[in-house]
C-alpha cells in the first residue's frame, strides 16, 4: 500500500471481505444487504457491516466493527462507511479485470458525494498479486477438497450408467461428494454426447447417457471456502477412436504443462505448451486453465495474452480443450501448485486412456 | 420503457439476464467473464456475450447474439455493447437498492466514453415491478420446490440426532434435498442452542446436537432455478418451556401475517401484524420476510419502510423473529403466493407446537 500510495483498501465483494478477514456466510445470496471492509496501510481492519453480521464477524480478527440497521431505506450503510473512509485521502478498491462493486450504482455516487476530497485509485494489480500466491494453511484447504472429489471420481462406475438422465448423475455426483465429505459443490457442469459434448457450461436436462457418449463432470466443489475445479471425462459403454485419440492429446498437453510449470516461467507459456500439443487454439475457450482458491476462477489466466509469472504457492489448474468435430469438444482439468522444483498434483492425475464405465 | 422515457434496458446482472432470456448457467461463480444483455423498448433482445456462451444462449428465444473471445486483455466485451447501445439515446440500468454492476469500474468508464451522448437512467423501479409479480409458470416452480423442502424436513427425524455435529447435519439435509430431487441447495443456513441460536447466517461448525436445543435449518434449494425460502426450528430430545414459547408466538406472528395477506394491503402492514403478536422489533434482522423467486431474496421487504401494495402474483416469505434471551433468538419462515382471497401456502406449514426430535 505504501509503494502504491494508498492509505487504505475497500472492498465491497465476498472473496475480498473473506480473504482479509476469515468472514465466511452464504448470507451474500442474498442482494439485499451490502457489506464492507476497510483495511488501512496503518492500522487494524475496520468492518462497516449490517447489525445481521456483527457476532459473526467478531469471531474473526476484525475488532473494529461498526453497523447499521440493514436493509435502510435512505442510508443503507453509506454514511457509516464515509464516515471511515473520511481518515484516508487515497482510497484503494477494485476496477480491473475480474472485479465488481457490490454496492449500488447510487449508493457509491452518495458515497461519493459525501467524500469531496477523497480519491479513489485502482488497488487491483496490488489485491491481485497478494492473493495468487497461497499459504501453505490455503494448499492444505485445497489438497483437502481435490483429495475429495478424486474419491467422488473413483466411485464413477457406480454412480453413472447408460440410461441415466444427465440430471441424475448430476445429483448422484453431488450426493456422493457430499457423503465423502466436502461442504458445498457450488459449481458442477457437464455434458454428454456422441464423440464429445457441445459446451462445458450448461446446466444437465433430460438427456440420458448412451452407449458410445463421452461423458464429462467439471466439478467445483469446496471445503471451508476453498474450490477444487477439476474434470473427468468417461466413456459409456465403450469408446470412439476419435474420443480416445482426443483423450489422450488432452493427457499428453497436460502433460506438457506439468513439464515446464516451474517457478519464472510465464502463465503464457502454459498456454503456448498446451496448445502445441493440440494443434489448434480453441477459440471457444480462450484459455486454459487458471488460478483457483476461495473463488472457482482466479487469476492469471492461462491465455496467450497474461505474462504472468509463476511464482510457487500459487495454484492453478490446467484445462486444455480439443474440438473433435464441429460442435463436439473434449476438455481436461488437474488442479496444481506451483512448488520450487516440480509441481504438486492436487487432483488425482487421470488415467492416460479413457476410462469406459 | 415508454412510459419512463427509456430507449432499452441494459444488464449485467445473472438474475436480470436469466430473468428476461431464460439463460441459466453456473458460469457465472467464474467472475472472470462479463455477460451483458440490451432489452430494447421496440425491437427483440440483444446478448452480447463471450463465445463460450453463445450456443447455450441460442437455446433460448433470444436470436440476436454478439460474442468475442473471452476473456479479452484490452476489450472484453465492451465495444460490441457500446456498437449496440449506441442506438439507444437513453438506456435504463440498475441503480437502486439491491443492484449492482457486474463488470470492472474500469470497463464502465471505457463503456461510458465511447458513449458520450447516451445518457444512463435508473430502472430499478421498472424492472422490480416487472420481477416481483410472478406468472402461474414461475409460481408453479416455486411450488415445486417449496414441496421438496417440505419433504426433507418431514424426514428430519431419521435425518438429525443428538451428538451430529452442525457440519453433519446440513450434510444429510441438503443429501436428502438431492434425493428428494432438487437441482442444487445453494443456501443453507441454521443453528443451534440451549433455548436458541445466536444468528441464521454463520456456516456449519463441528458444535455437537445436545438435548435441549433448539435447531434450525433454512434451506434455499433450487428447481430449474427458483429457490424456496423457509425454515423449520427442531427441539433436540426435549423443549424447554422458553422455546416453546418462542415457537408458538413465532406461528401465531405467521397465523396473523396470513390472516392479512391480500392484495391491496402493504409489505409494511404484514411487519406490522407480525411486531404486533411478537411484542417486539428484532433490530438484529430489521425485517420480517421478503420477495422470492430467482433470487433467494427479492422485493420486496417486509419492513416498516416498505409500503409496496402487495398484488396477486407475488410471492413472499414470512419470517418472524423473535429473542428468547440476549443472545437466543428464534426464526420461522413460511413461503407464500399472494392470491385473489387467502393467500397459497408454498411451502407446508409448520406445526403450531415445536417438533421434538
Amino acid at each position: 500500500m505504501h509503494a502504491a500510495g494508498l492509505d487504505a483498501l475497500w472492498f465491497t465483494t465476498e472473496a475480498e471481505v473473506r480473504y482479509f478477514t476469515g468472514f465466511r456466510t452464504l448470507f451474500w445470496q442474498s442482494p439485499t444487504r451490502p457489506w464492507f471492509l476497510v483495511v488501512p496501510r496503518q492500522s487494524r481492519p475496520i468492518a462497516v457491516v449490517p447489525e445481521i453480521g456483527a457476532a459473526l464477524m467478531a469471531q474473526t480478527w476484525v475488532e473494529d466493527i461498526r453497523t447499521w440497521s440493514s436493509p435502510h431505506p435512505s442510508d443503507d450503510g453509506v454514511s457509516q462507511l464515509a464516515s471511515v473512509l473520511r481518515s484516508f485521502p487515497k482510497v484503494g478498491m477494485l476496477m480491473g479485470a475480474e472485479s465488481s462493486l457490490r454496492m449500488s450504482f447510487h449508493d457509491f455516487q452518495a458515497l461519493r458525494a459525501q467524500l469531496p476530497g477523497i480519491e479513489f485509485l485502482d488497488a487491483s494489480p496490488l489485491v491481485k498479486a497478494q492473493r495468487m500466491i497461497k499459504s501453505e494453511a490455503e494448499i492444505a484447504k485445497t489438497r483437502a477438497i481435490c483429495t475429495i472429489a478424486s474419491n467422488a471420481f473413483a466411485e464413477a462406475p457406480s454412480l453413472f450408467h447408460e440410461g441415466q438422465t444427465l440430471s441424475d448423475a448430476f445429483r448422484a455426483s453431488k450426493i456422493a461428494l457430499l457423503r465423502l465429505g466436502v461442504e458445498d459443490v457450488p459449481y458442477l457442469v457437464g455434458g454428454a454426447g456422441q464423440g464429445g459434448y457441445a459446451d462445458v457450461i450448461s446446466p444437465p436436462g433430460e438427456q440420458r447417457l448412451q452407449p458410445g457418449d463421452v461423458f464429462m463432470l467439471d466439478t467445483g466443489a469446496t471445503l471451508q471456502g476453498y474450490f477444487c475445479d477439476f474434470d473427468r471425462n468417461f466413456a459409456i459403454g465403450h469408446a470412439s477412436d476419435t474420443a480416445k485419440a482426443a483423450h489422450s492429446t488432452l493427457y499428453r498437453a497436460t502433460e506438457a504443462a506439468l513439464a515446464i510449470a516451474r517457478p519464472g516461467i510465464r502463465a503464457s507459456d502454459l498456454h503456448r505448451a498446451m496448445a502445441k500439443v493440440i494443434g489448434q487454439v480453441d477459440s471457444d475457450v480462450g484459455r486454459m486453465g487458471h488460478g483457483l482458491g476461495i473463488q472457482l476462477t482466479e487469476p492469471p489466466s492461462l491465455a496467450t495474452f497474461d505474462n504472468t509469472v509463476l511464482r510457487a504457492g500459487m495454484i492453478i489448474t490446467l484445462e486444455p480443450s480439443v474440438t473433435v468435430t464441429p460442435g463436439h469438444m473434449l476438455v481436461h482439468e488437474e488442479n496444481i501448485v506451483i512448488r520450487d522444483g516440480p509441481p504438486e498434483l492436487l487432483s488425482r492425475r487421470t488415467l492416460a486412456e479413457l476410462p469406459v464405465i
